[in-house]
């Protein structure tokens, strides 16, 4: 067995980690810490957990956690950087779920997060967590950086596109919908259900943190880096990501049904969808799984990819354990056969 | 492995009983029918089980469902009593989630349901399949009528006391919220979003189908016909049941709270809250669980009890399985492990 | 033109208020007031208010309220006690929409709110400011005592059957459901889209502050004490109060029908649903209306009451623009024309 | 008073029409029709229009509707075109609601509609109800094909842009997201609570009938037909409108705020908010209102406009009634006061 740590387990990635955990036959979750919780059982606060998780938060303790195999960081950004130097030199391995070592520029992560990188050497050796993309580089990795909500969907629909070299990188743009969930568990006025649900807004235009983490996987994949129009929308729902993805074909050669389907076919989390469909979030409300649709609207040479995905899912907790069963030469879907449950 | 059959299954306790036997790991899904669905795949209807049922629908033939250990009938009421009597001949366990084998007394089955019963022999041998009530009779059954969702939560609330005989049976009142799912998969005006969201409103005050269900099991609890006053209200969300009810106590010096521990205390299915507790219904979406909390306001001799249940899981689609478990003899638990995810 | 002030807009009641003075005839909003949110302007707090509500909140200044005919308190409870003295007898009508002065006992208010009441001698003058009961005094009250939104649904649905005492108040039972806003604009975890969406549950069943309100009310009608079981439930949508009352008829040989269509035939905002309805809340969504419905299941001898309101209008904003109305002798109806829309 | 009368207004565009035109001064409601629910009373179907609507709906009588000043089609694609001829040459005013007369080639009409026009030289006299557009035109207006919900919303958004001409019309996208009551008021699975909520996904991504609509006012704007791609969303809410428009400027150089600002300055039902908003379609629920913003994220060349209406008020209803005053020669906003209600 697998003993596993969760450093800051109190927020919706973390009880979706705790219930993944939970279920996973191969891993134990040894210890929950929150600071602010120290002392509240698990299923106090999350009633879903009962019978399933009889842990207490904890305050968090380096030498408890090292004593883990694998310790997932559920922080708010700027946490893990200033932990995960010791627990990798105790040969812990690290997955961070927050963004502090998504971006490999130490310079970008700054501007956009507003503090230095408390550990640039780390940043520079941490593997990006998309599966899809780096499988190899995480089964070595002592620290991965788990990709954010936005960036899944979106990456994951651009990508076949970009690596074959077919679509204009001069305007790309995504439009993203997410549920409320994307904005954490914590008390705001903003996402009140009086506030947030029978309505709908963009947030963010100006610029948003997934716009550098999007664009630096985008140009991985391109060779170059594509111009990026991203705006994300506040959507009253729980739980799911919509990116609605376009792009202006430089070749409208290419059969794109079957490009998406032969980039994905070995993939067991992305679901290239039938010619023609349109996705909708709840097919993969609960599991890991993007779904994604390809289309040329009247035959032309604009291309429109709808990527779905459930954030605290694919877009979070899921693909965290995704990303530990690779770091520790499991069955990549173990504990991950959780099935959307509709309506 | 057991051979299982589903006669339609297009409806909301369909596909979720598809989604928990596909993860049954001693069942297999052998057949699934639907007259007017013949020849689609069932994972084109449900697009959340691509991946994991490979079936199309078939139309219903009696002969091949006679090759399964196991039929559930998900269809409405009215069809499986034309069909149960060919099926257990053959030696097939039969599970009606519909309501064909609840009512002992063919009258009032017909009374409510407007037809005569077709099959009053098997309604006289029928098992109530309420597992807390009557699991040792299921273990034999041949037909077990799966109860509805409302007389689920209801009964589950009220058998503690009626059983203690510590309640004045001369009046008991069961205020019932329902999710929309109770309504079922098919076009309606009535549960469109437009009209049964941001709204909430009581219905079948005069008399609702589920009324005499309730009745007769608390009949047999407590060895004598309550009178019982029953609302059912639909409440804008897709799944849950919350009942309220109330009664008052003929015996106030009983500890209730000890009293419903004890009374659920080997019950997997069954969680008696801590004292003060107000279960919320997504604590229980997607699991098979009740969740209880017994009240006396102000210490009075009113006594309220607060039951949630997901309508589909243990009001109707994980019951089912329950009960199938309890019959071929399995782990009653087995393909029940979900847990509610939250948020 | 009456100049109104009002003391503390910036939640839910406070925003409905400013919407239904803006569109008031006879009304002219001078002063607006807000400690926290002073120099903001309302129409940048509530975009729905632009081009409508041209104020900036200011910081509250008795002197300048002096100046108004009518002040309203759209704060939390202990506010207005401690400013209403000066300003009556300034000879400003005051309208009190939190709870400070309808209870008129000080011991039974220092009980459910926790503190002294600070004003006990304005206490016994004011008027509790539900018209259909108390019209007359309340066109001569300094003080109106705005009812609380469960109070408003709960009281209307029981008077009928106390006035005329037909039913046995040994034992009734107030089943009350709300939308989220009942919980107010502030920032809170229980209260966030994710946590209070898709979900339903009780609260307070150990006691709620409205309900010594409502019995003291039920008193007064019944003409002696009744026992009252009420049990509040958080319901996932935005506005919208459904009561579901129960009681026992000591006297079955009344037409209830009529009995309600008589009690409520010149009220304005009282609305008699024909016999068999089901009144939803969204059909008083937005509206100054109480819609109520009666019925006895099965013919038997308990009575069920449906009474629906908008929270924030009959139970809150509405009802204090219809209380001033009568104190200034207007017409009961002006400004409170506004119809729910559906969908 | 005009008489009005209304065909067809059992849909959500018809409830909406009735209750503007109850609240309005200067019209009486003399008709409505439907052939299906002939002799119901309007309030029975829609409680809310109780003690405003006391009409019931009739069977479809021309002679009768001729006797009207003003004749709305609140009916499906393909009624008022086989009615308007006889109107009209009545005298009639004639505003459809429904996209008989939107399309001013009668070819393009039949591509996206499916059957030939019925009267096309109506459709070539036919203006289209974009007052913001066509004022002068629908002042004197026989028929006025009003416009739909989509392309209100995007025309308002690029209207400023193309007219100025410096956007690159070789490529706009229109990612556009619709509430549920846009799909109507009609039986169906697709949009019940329980498949339409907490879900997202866009639909008719290989052509919706609003594109040839929306290009068709985007070209008389341009002088030259734009490319435009445009996706419509379901999202999980009732209503609201929210168009996220997207284009390359050819001219940076020009003050986009000022040019927006500049260009609706008189418009009394557009609203553009200052430099940074983010409008969120609850705060045009319910009026007839259409806010804007508009960004260049980053300060580069891509111009990206945020543009919101509530589809049932301004996208439909609202405008109707605006075009029924223009046509008049009412004050424009009679009847349209209302202001969105919020939360």
């Amino acid at each position: 067995m697998i003993s596993v740590g969760v450093v800051g387990g109190t927020g919706y990635t973390g009880v979706e980690l705790l219930r993944l955990l939970a279920g996973h036959p191969q891993s134990r979750l040894s210890v929950i810490t929150s600071r602010s919780d120290a002392g509240v059982r698990v299923a106090d606060m999350f009633p879903n957990l009962r019978r399933h998780v009889d842990l207490a938060f904890s305050v968090p303790d380096l030498a408890v956690l090292k004593t883990c195999d694998v310790v997932f960081f559920a922080t708010p950004n700027g946490t893990a950087m200033t932990m995960a130097r010791e627990l990798v030199d105790a040969g812990v391995r690290v997955i961070d779920l927050a963004a502090d070592f998504r971006l490999k520029d130490p310079a970008v992560w700054e501007k956009w997060y507003g503090i230095p990188h408390a550990c640039p050497d780390l940043l520079a050796e941490a593997v990006y967590g998309l599966p899809e993309v780096n499988r190899e580089a995480i089964r070595h990795a002592r620290v991965v950086a788990n990709p954010g909500c936005y960036p899944t969907a979106v990456q994951l629909g651009f990508l076949p596109l970009l690596e074959a070299d077919i679509v204009d990188t001069s305007w790309l743009v995504a439009d993203a919908k997410s549920g409320v969930s994307g904005a954490g568990r914590k008390a705001s006025v903003e996402h009140l259900l009086c506030e947030a649900s029978e309505s709908f807004k963009a947030y963010g235009v100006a610029g948003h943190r997934h716009l550098p983490e999007i664009t630096q996987g985008l140009t991985l994949a391109a060779g170059r880096p594509p111009e990026l129009t991203f705006v994300p929308h506040l959507t009253p729902m729980i739980r799911g990501i919509h990116a609605t993805l376009y792009g202006r074909l430089t070749d409208t050669g290419q059969d794109l049904q079957q490009l998406f389907e032969h980039r994905y076919q070995d993939e067991p989390f992305v679901d290239v969808l039938p010619a023609k469909s349109h996705p909708d979030t709840r097919s993969v409300r609960g599991a890991n799984m993007c779904r994604i649709a390809v289309h040329r609207p009247q035959g032309g040479n604009v291309v429109v990819v709808l990527s779905v995905i459930d954030n605290l899912l694919k877009g979070a907790a899921g693909q965290a354990i995704q990303n530990m069963n690779i770091m520790l030469g499991l069955d990549e879907r173990l504990g991950l056969g959780g099935i959307a449950s509709l309506p």
